[in-house]
């Protein structure tokens, strides 16, 4: 494995590989597996979890990181092709990228969605970009559209919460101040189709996740055996649910237009999930989310704070995921 | 030892044991005794000493830390319990706390006071709150109220400095542009009266500390044999004095009124420290301060850069003491 | 070796005996060479090469670093003697400097020229001062007139091209929104002179550097029996070049004047490096630049995306070199 960029990139015992891997990193620790390595973190946008679980992560194993965030300590930086140079950024990620891979033995790189161009996104011409530049092991930190790391410890999770794998899994759009980018929810309903459950994508008119996004998924839920299905009905999605997975997004219909994209949340904020929401679930639903959430925005204290949450789980397990991830990228 | 937020929770005798380990450190290093341990610091305020000083004391027993600063490469965090977070705030320490912690072997965490409420910041409502949320190690890098580790790297330096436990200890008020918190003298006080100094506080009048300060540090006193006084009067306070320690801090009269505290410095412009004051100090009196400090406006040039400066041996004693309390968190 | 300030500070059998070390540690790495060893990093200034090299240096060789980014995080500094602190600065670097030294056991510091007062400038005044401070071997990461490491790194570069140690080497000016610091262009012109190269500057009217800058190459280059000229005539410079290194750099007739450098560069928008640069230069001439660079104002994307480019390999060999200064002043 030398990137590890969506989880579509691998098959699904491959996958599952990688879950038995970081199982038994945590079960039997090698903290010199990567010792004398050097991990590359670049940062185009903020970052917790990220930012300090791949740091745990390689230092658990032995080996160390180094952090570049552009702004913070470092040159600005261009990453548009062509671009004439006269403005605010001094650095291009032509140079940057590469430099920093000489420096390292595997490099991570975050670089969110642009939010002009929908099909862009999607196609990840930013990142793939990025990608390009980069002669090292890479892994996807967040990129356009996709989160891999957050979907595998999601994975992980639903795993050790002993999630049926044909269990019903409901993603649902939650309210939030303004537009956010698409990677999480497709990787989420990627993931859970992949996995091999019955996955409902629950959101109001106006914020069907884009086509690509869906077929993917379906193509995922295709060879799994599990099930696919989008409304905005949130009693039907959510009646049995084993799962209650909230995440915020921008509508595509209005991708890139913040003005529209007002418009059309001003009646939604009781997409803020509370305890209501849970009345028709199954008595033992799980309710996840990846973080940072708006408290009282999003999600309600009631949940956040109330014992179906598994969020700082999911977090936790950011970590002990990308040991493994880190592990087949440096050692094979 | 689990947690480190107060000299106050330990008995006198596991605090000198603290500087025993701290010396026998210095002497004999350990520097496998963290070897894979992870130490998260998460800084809510800036720093110098504490930022570099961790990262040295646990890198030197072997160990790694990854630091965190909301707003530079972090989000913007809400701290307010029950906040609806539709503003810049992206991450509540709810979740920002416990995530950290689950990477962590043991957390670090700044919060200075809020200064509004002057009671709830004596509470330490902030940090407390922050504390609760963590279930791993814990060290206070600054709260409120309390400094713990600058009080310890200051017992330490008087030890080394051999000024005499019945020694006269002098913490004088020190002029600043706008107002300081009450950690510093606060742990300062109280740490002189633990050590069974004769403590004289030197103020202007309305800058004298709450009560509640003056009653922890005259409890300290009781038990160790110390005394505790405070005066306005310059020439009877540094008469005979073994330490000068300057600081400054916030008129707990006008606690968070900003115009009311800049009419009540006004006239204290003499309020910094100089050559001057030393004439009847004893002759080889030490000038303490815990830094940053602003020169010619606290602290005179000629004090700073003169003989009697101790406070590169204080930011130095920083490391060395928190060697022995990460040591103590983390080994037992 | 306690200091690593400038090239002109060692013989050039020194400096070669570096360049060798850096190899052999290059081929026969020793990855525990510094261990226990702490670094301390004071950015006074932006980095990405530096900041990233130095960490992944020291880390490979088995030690740590600590970062320290005034404003970021870390108080902002004062950096002028006698100064009364009353503005936004809550540190001064006499105590900073002496204190972040004091946790580590090197340090390196980068800053950069005031850009007021040129003689103050080409003299270090700035980092002199901060120098004087540090009682801990020391490393210039670009300081107003020198940046040792990249002239150290691009001397290996130019060693692993096999370019001939007589060939010709063309330092020319390139175009930038604003005036630059002279370090780099100082560095680099002593450096080919040094390692005994036909040394040309090329820069249009306005733009001859200083007197000082152009002595101390000159007494190099009477060392090591090269040559250098200066000149504004383009073709005649690149005649048979076997390198093309570029730089911005700011007018010294004007220095600190924005206005009169904004009208000194208006006509000079041609001195961005293209391919037509390289006409009459060697056929195998090599472009060089120390990064980070404004593509298509300096230099146009067809040059560094092209085969002559050697940027990444300089900036990769900043870690091959510095690997060698710190084992230097660390090992002796």
């Amino acid at each position: 494995m030398n990137r590890f960029l969506d989880l579509a990139d691998f098959p699904r015992e491959q996958v599952k590989d990688l879950l038995g891997l970081a199982s038994r990193l945590q079960q039997h620790p090698q903290p010199q597996a990567l010792a004398g390595k050097v991990l590359g973190l670049l940062f185009l946008n903020p970052s917790l979890r990220t930012l300090a679980s791949f740091q745990s992560a390689v230092m658990r194993l032995g080996g160390t990181a180094v952090v570049i965030t552009p702004g913070q300590g470092t040159w600005q930086m261009e990453t548009r092709v062509g671009a004439v140079m006269n403005g605010a950024a001094a650095e291009h990620v032509r140079e940057a990228v590469p430099v920093l891979a000489s420096y390292c033995d595997a490099i991570g790189i975050r670089m969110f969605a642009e939010g002009r161009d929908l099909n862009a996104d999607l196609a990840e011409t930013g990142f793939n970009m990025m990608a390009n530049l980069c002669d090292k092991p890479l892994v996807n930190m967040e990129s356009a559209a996709s989160h891999p790391c957050q979907a595998l410890a999601d994975w992980h999770t639903l795993d050790e919460l002993r999630v049926p794998e044909r269990g019903k899994f409901v993603l649902s759009w939650a309210n939030h101040p303004r537009a956010l980018p698409l990677a999480v929810p497709a990787s989420t309903v990627h993931m859970a189709a992949m996995r091999g459950m019955e996955v409902v994508v629950l959101r109001p008119d106006g914020f069907a996740l884009p086509e690509q996004v869906m077929n993917k998924a379906r193509q995922a839920a295709q060879a799994s055996g599990g099930t696919i299905h989008e409304t905005s009905d949130r009693r039907a999605a959510l009646n049995g649910a084993h799962v209650l997975y909230a995440k915020e997004w921008g509508s595509p219909l209005h991708y890139g237009d913040a003005e529209a994209e007002t418009r059309l949340r001003a009646p939604l904020a009781d997409w803020c999930v509370n305890d209501s929401w849970f009345k028709t679930t199954r008595e033992d639903c799980h309710f996840m989310h990846c973080l940072p959430v708006r408290r009282n925005v999003a999600v309600a204290d009631e949940v956040l704070d109330g014992s179906r949450s598994v969020v700082i789980r999911e977090a936790f397990n950011r970590m002990v995921v990308q040991m493994a991830v880190l592990y087949r990228l440096l050692r094979g």
